[in-house]
């Protein structure tokens, strides 16, 4: 059955602690949505905030090929007549061919929250949502708190549907809005409105009692047609339900049409993108679409997976646009990292000798708190260098860091100097801190031998005290990102010195830039892209 | 009714790709377990590696009070008799009242994985269940795949368990061991057993469809009394179902026993302590015992949650221990903060002019990137310094830190000069990295005018690159974590140096120490704990 997808990541996603959008992202987001094949597109509340308002005018340039915007809102505010409330003016000129709007449906907010009586709040629903259809719009209306409000007062929950239904509104939809419903009760209840209303019943759930997702899957077999959710499960508190979850369930698993098994191998990419636009990072663990969610790191299932993938696998990961990862560490000896050597035939290709110090060498940077699962860069610098044993582009003589704060500024100059083939080069730059001053020198003292050497971009970086035991004496460790435009890696770093770290994750990086430069090794280039994520 | 609680965070746990235990964490952790009144604790497969073993040889000095400490492994491999076979022995070396042992119930695992007949497969379990048995063990059998079995040859599935039933298991696991299981599948398939299996029933998921937890509890209602999980939901690929938020559903939602109402208050700490052991921190949005999981963002849901909890809160938070937060954000106005002053009676003791000055920094600061919804200390100095408006501690005069390497040694030496109401002072330092020796200089020079000044303790340190766009020239966002033993709080620094930012944020820390020395002011302190975590 076709299943309409209602994407509010640019509403409530925003709402959740972290999530910060600019109106370039939230456009951006938009259109990427749009190409995914959503259908509705809720792109904020342009009466609650300069920033949406601005968003709703410029969204008038997007040319969206099939999802419809949606501007969300209140009901009138009781003290205004409806065409005079500014909430709902705001509605009408952002233009979109669809609003949503919230009313109450729990007597508890009527009385509590807005003070007027329960008579009244119908009238405020019924007249906004007629305005709103009279004015041309397509009209979901969202009954929050409607599980909450179900349970302490039926006959009024459902009245308050009856409002919005007479008024014209295209969608009911039901709020799980503080979002500590259980699955089995939420059926129930839609069971007993299934059998009040016909047409399209849409259900939007948060995740307070972890089973956001669960509950959504539920309102569908129960007669939900509409489904609203955010994308990577942002939203307040703990978040709505995971809309990335949702549609991987609906299409692979209960047989529903939502945006097409095509779209669905776009999934991953573009959790990964609006994670990024939202400045965080797609959980590992996130299912479908995490670095981890096909990720074997026990022995057993690491050599079971090799057999069949089926075997520890629910989905073939394609399917979402992942893929499988075999890692390392030490729960799963050091089968993994033959087993990936071997299946690309590169077993053959090390002798015993360099085989072995490949391994060492692993383990003794484990034992140091390097963490090789999470810093793909640095573990194909160590395979490219066991291929190439004695292999030695440049050595580091020196560098020496500085940064010096007087009369309000602040000044950072790092001098670096190396040892090429071709004899000593030293560089002196300034730089917006310690890594931009050091990159610079390096890429300089290498540019003369290595002029090919590009603008690898440092795309994040991250730093984790290892042992919090001894406050700011402590190991660090340092995580480095970097893109090329085409795909991305990490590179890691360990010392008890931030600066160290982050000079031996700088240097790996330039190393393996140099690496791949030197050889167009196809072979390796597929073991070294199991570990590295497509872009 | 009681409901048996197996957590297996120390065994299928650390399969998580980024969870990894000590020894010595391995131990505390189990203690913390026992306390918090856990059933059954799965410390580990002492077959499968050095450290599980040693966790098991160690682990006979703990003293649980209430929790049956359990030893995982599998059946006997097909080659091996059952009394000689390691894996068994080791089961039983690890001298635990309780075993858990999986089995195969899938056929493609026994043909795939195992390569042998199914009737061996059946001996297999049969005969690995009663020789632990036979030894004084209460066995917990682990029926791996149960669900995929079941589907893809449900009488073969049934007969496994029989023969583990046969042999004596006490309590018989159905495992969703890959996760792909939906609830109303997962109840379906658990009722056909039910109706052919007495005793107790367990159940073991795992989080790749996103509904782990909705599926235990699933279980839970159609009979299963025995429900296995791991704190956080750590475990392999995606997780498994997170026993923090099966505990706080059955308990609140559902009526049964778990661990009890008063342990129960204690969720949200023994959350944080698993998660910090991890060195990993608890996810902000995390169900239950979030940062975010009762965090009011939206002007319309904090001036409800004022007026009535209930408004927007599914549970009260001190049930799992959590607490109420309301946050700063540009989307809810500047309205929060003054109800967070207002609440405690505060807004009098700002005049209309520091009043408005606060409220115009907050706004400057966010705008520059500081982000003060996870940086309860730097908010905290905000507030204590409008309070004494004109209070100077001190003035930074200059600030100076090189990190030199050569010799492959690496050594950090900073300079800070400070003015302070006696005059002014000077230091020199060595440490390890820049944060380490400005903190060393700083102390230093306030240790004279402020004696009293303590060893607040660095917990944690966190660096964000806030636009990516510039690769190593870009803005950080640097976060400081910091503890005095009693609570912790973290402070933040903004600058396109991270030097610079880490000062800052090192600078506001010191300062915030000194603030809280110079006065101890019952109702300020009670406005900042609604912003800082306890300990």
């Amino acid at each position: 059955m076709k299943i309409f997808t209602f994407d509010t990541t640019l509403r409530d996603g925003t709402q959740g602690e972290a999530v910060s959008f600019s109106v370039e992202d939230k456009l951006v987001i938009a259109q990427k949505l749009d190409e995914l094949g959503i259908d509705y597109i809720e792109g904020g509340w342009p009466g609650s905030n300069p920033r949406d308002k601005e968003f709703f005018a410029r969204a008038r340039e997007l040319r969206l090929k099939h999802a419809k915007l949606t501007a969300f809102g209140s009901t009138r505010f009781a003290r205004n007549r409806v065409h005079q409330d500014q909430n709902v003016r705001n509605l009408l000129e952002a233009s979109t061919p669809v609003c949503s709007i919230f009313g109450k449906s729990w007597d508890l907010h009527v009385h509590r929250a807005l003070g007027i009586s329960e008579e009244e709040n119908l009238l405020l629903i019924g007249e906004t949502v007629k305005y709103l259809k009279d004015h041309g719009r397509e009209v979901v209306y969202d009954a929050e708190h409607f599980f909450d409000g179900y349970q302490a007062n039926p006959s009024y929950a459902l009245r308050t549907l009856e409002a919005a239904k007479q008024a014209g509104a295209d969608v009911l939809c039901l709020c799980d809005t503080n979002g500590g419903t259980l699955p089995h009760r939420l059926v129930e209840v839609i069971a007993e409105v299934r059998k009040r209303f016909d047409g399209v019943l849409g259900i939007h759930c948060h995740n307070d009692a972890d089973v956001a997702v669960a509950n959504t899957l539920a309102a569908v077999e129960a007669g939900c047609t509409h489904v609203q959710g955010c994308f990577n499960g942002y939203g307040e508190r703990c978040g709505n339900a995971n809309l990335v979850s949702v549609l991987a369930n609906l299409e692979l698993k209960l047989g529903h049409t939502t945006i097409g098994p095509e779209k669905l191998a776009q999934l991953t990419s573009v959790a990964r993108f609006i994670a990024e636009l939202a400045n965080l990072s797609v959980r590992n663990d996130q299912p479908y679409v995490g670095r981890s969610a096909f990720a074997h790191k026990g022995g057993v299932h690491v050599s079971a997976v090799l057999k069949d993938s089926s075997t520890y696998e629910h989905i073939r990961p394609e399917l979402v646009g992942n893929r499988q990862r075999v890692l390392l560490s030490d729960l799963s000896g050091r089968s993994n990292i033959l087993y990936k050597l071997k299946q690309h035939g590169l077993v053959d290709r090390l002798d015993e000798k360099s085989h072995r110090e490949l391994l060492d060498r692993i383990k003794h940077m484990e034992f140091q708190g390097y963490e090789l699962e999470a810093a793909e860069g640095t573990f194909e610098l160590l395979v490219r260098e066991a291929l190439h044993p004695g292999l030695q582009l440049f050595e580091v003589i020196s560098y020496e860091v500085t940064t010096r704060h007087a009369n309000k500024d602040s000044q950072t100059v790092a001098t670096v100097t190396l040892k090429t083939q071709d004899g000593i080069h030293s560089a002196t730059a300034s730089g917006h801190g310690p890594m931009n001053a050091l990159d610079l020198c390096l890429r300089q003292c290498l540019s003369q031998r290595y002029p090919a050497i590009s603008n690898v971009r440092l795309v994040d970086y991250k730093v984790r005290v290892l042992d919090t035991k001894k406050g700011t004496a402590e190991k660090v460790r340092v995580l480095v990102e970097w893109s090329d435009h085409r795909r991305s890696w990490a590179t890691v770093g360990v010392s008890d010195n931030i600066i160290d770290a982050s000079w031996h994750a700088l240097v790996d990086a330039i190393r393996l830039e140099l690496m791949r430069l030197m050889e167009k090794d196809d072979t390796l280039e597929k073991v070294v892209e199991d570990y590295c994520w497509g872009v």
